[in-house]
């Protein structure tokens, strides 16, 4: 159950989603604004890296935001008030268990949550039931079979693939953000439909080379490095290659590309 | 030196070309539009897919389009003709020895010539001599290496990884996508700035599924097929497979991706 949520739980995660999310807010979120008044559940709100930008986006709305794990919620909840924002409560809570009666959210809100969970179309059932008919849903995902770059690499490619294998073998699915359509299709929303949001970078825009490709995409890959080795699934040569080529692309002739998926659908 | 330019030679590359600018024209060029009185030129215009829509979107610029391949620029000149377009003048010519003196033109366009060459900057370079200062240029590539599908398949990988093969053996780069902005750095151009165009396709979307997955991305692949086996690629029941597979992203729970990228710079 655990290995459903495994961001959130060490302080680099924790330094990198807030990264990731600082970095990308304007590509992720700008355009998800709901009216005063609304009741927004955000699940799996993790450590509250989105949380934050909800809450300011919409500052009439109240947000539920919801978590399995206490110690991301203390971390969110902390994050939210010192940030000044009183439009959120916060509660302990699983997904696929919610306490809620049937149509009681407006809206409701997954970032980064759906990649974790063996079975995302229970949990966009769950959460289905607890929507209002006439709501929406907005999910956003990615999708690390997106990412390409210049110069092109075997070993930056393999470093990524164990990423992927390593969360497909706790039970996620890092490949997610491309089945949007089809996973909430299947789960009875309506009126589906899917954004891609691409982060494109070169050497002309030194904030996302820093902010994503360093300090969010290389970090990630990096971070299962032990796990990678551990399980065997490369040479720690082929490794340490596959990272300084990533870094490669961060150079002034480099290029790096990755897409995120954000589908709203309909109640 | 015939191999530098492979489109349009064949009915079946003739009509592929045409669909994919009518699926993709907006996509691709509908952010571009010239001033009254610019004299544009258009280098490697091909069977004039594209020139037909450079001269409907800006009515008041005289067009000059060159191709190396006088037959294509004969059937680019009946379509444009055809379409009552009258601000377009042909020409036969090979963009690295082009009869122009310098700073001649106003602004320059190519739409999936780079491609075709093995030496994209020395063409930029002398397409750069004839481009006046302050005026700019636009290129469009494709990047076969951004493709990606649901449901995954490693026999359709491979049938597009033959397509870049292919391309790569006669000289051409169909990863060129990912890499206009080095190219355009390196060959002297300003104020460079890259706009990938991103083609999401779902079930939700029937004229894409059509026009673009099959018409235009899966049809370019199944065009290599011949090649292919007789350089012994790949096994012939994979390569059907891997057609069969690209098919099967065609279905209601399927998605297909294809990234172009449009890199626009000045002198």
């Amino acid at each position: 159950m655990d290995n459903k949520y495994v961001h959130g739980y060490t302080i680099r995660e924790n330094v990198r989603l807030v990264d990731q999310a600082t970095t990308l807010a304007d590509i992720l979120h700008s355009d998800t604004v709901y009216p005063a008044g609304c009741n927004v559940l955000e699940a799996g709100c993790g450590v509250g890296a989105q949380t934050v930008i909800l809450a300011r986006n919409s500052p009439g709305a109240k947000f539920t935001a919801v978590d399995f794990s206490e110690e991301s919620l203390r971390t969110a909840e902390e994050r939210v008030s010192s940030h000044g924002f009183t439009n959120v409560s916060f509660h302990q809570g699983d997904i696929f268990h919610l306490p809620y009666e049937d149509d009681s959210f407006d809206h409701l809100f997954l970032c980064f949550v759906l990649e974790h969970l063996p079975n995302p179309i229970e949990a966009l059932l769950c959460l289905r039931r607890i929507l209002k008919r006439g709501g929406t849903i907005t999910v956003i995902e990615g999708d690390h079979g997106s990412a390409y770059f210049h110069p092109e690499s075997s070993d930056a490619r393999k470093t990524i693939q164990c990423l992927v294998d390593i969360q497909a073998g706790l039970g996620g699915n890092s490949l997610i953000g491309r089945q949007l359509y089809p996973l909430l299709k299947k789960s009875g929303y309506d009126s589906i439909r899917i954004s891609p949001r691409m982060v494109y970078v070169d050497s002309s825009k030194p904030d996302l080379v820093e902010g994503f490709t360093k300090n969010t995409f290389i970090a990630m890959v990096e971070g299962v490095k032990e796990h990678a080795m551990r399980s065997r699934l490369m040479e720690e040569s082929d490794w340490d290659q596959g990272i300084r080529d990533m870094y490669r692309t961060t150079e002034e002739d480099g290029t790096f590309i990755y897409t995120f998926f954000k589908g709203k659908a309909m109640k």
